[in-house]
């Protein structure tokens, strides 16, 4: 199984690092892809080593596409390579998890319309206006898509991607 | 399955966060033990409540005791109470997995004699003086004791907890 993690500076340090930590303890291979390759850095200080960049990627190498929350969102949205590999991941009906401001990448690709999905409270006007079937709650899966709003969501989060990926 | 943190301020974020939510994940009930009930704050500014307090704890209630690092170990080795649950959980055999500082506590409450086990660089000296069979390693298991050095080690920690647990 091989997991892409798309993120950059001042992402949510536990939506990224509890995902990439989790993926590891199960054996996967991890790949974090920004901007470009080097140092990142979250909000709280974490920071960890991007290994790929955006540019870089062949979408077909990955099984599972993670989208943690923060501000990086707000970077990746405007960088039309990321929201071509999410739009193949739902081509092919591939895992994508989204957390917090992660969904804004999704919507920006024109992935959420109609999907029932969650987010950031924050971002709930905006996911709405995209058409998505906006709720309220610590986690949602549709299709293959599964989607969180914060932080303490993570254990739901992570169970369902789990589910998703070992089924 | 019932799960006892003993933290308090300082806390390394995510050597508290990630197992956290890993056995909220998993199901488990998890309660955070500190001096006093209410919030505590890591080091990098995550928050999370103490829903117990250390003066308050049986350890005959659980079935697991993880001891995150950071400089909270350096306070909760002060509590007598503190060591006295530590050592209950070795009398009975049972899990007790320990990162980073984590170990300081185990030190103070002399678990670590002839036991075979890592901790953060820093606390290596101590460690060894303690008696113990010290490892640089990501993660050593020795009976029921499950030890590692660092934030990075935690899938490691986090699988070999899980295997334990699960066995």
């Amino acid at each position: 199984m091989k997991v892409l993690i798309i993120s950059a500076d001042n992402f949510e340090d536990t939506e990224l690092l509890v995902p990439y930590y989790r993926m590891l303890e199960e054996g996967h291979e991890v790949d974090i892809a920004s901007m470009e390759k080097g140092m990142i850095k979250g909000k709280k200080g974490y920071e960890v080593e991007a290994n790929r960049s955006i540019s870089d990627i062949d979408s077909d190498d990955y099984d599972v596409l993670i989208l943690p929350g923060g501000k990086a969102p707000a970077e990746i949205r405007k960088v039309p390579k990321a929201l071509e590999i999410a739009r193949e991941f739902f081509d092919r009906k591939k895992p994508v998890a989204a957390i917090c401001h992660g969904a804004q990448t999704l919507i920006s690709a024109g992935l959420v319309k109609d999907m029932h999905a969650t987010c950031y409270h924050s971002v709930a006007p905006e996911m709405k206006e995209a058409g998505a079937r906006y709720e309220d709650k610590e986690v949602i899966v549709d299709g293959n898509l599964i989607t969180s709003r914060q932080p303490s969501d993570l254990p739901a989060f992570m169970k369902e991607i789990m589910k998703m990926l070992h089924k």
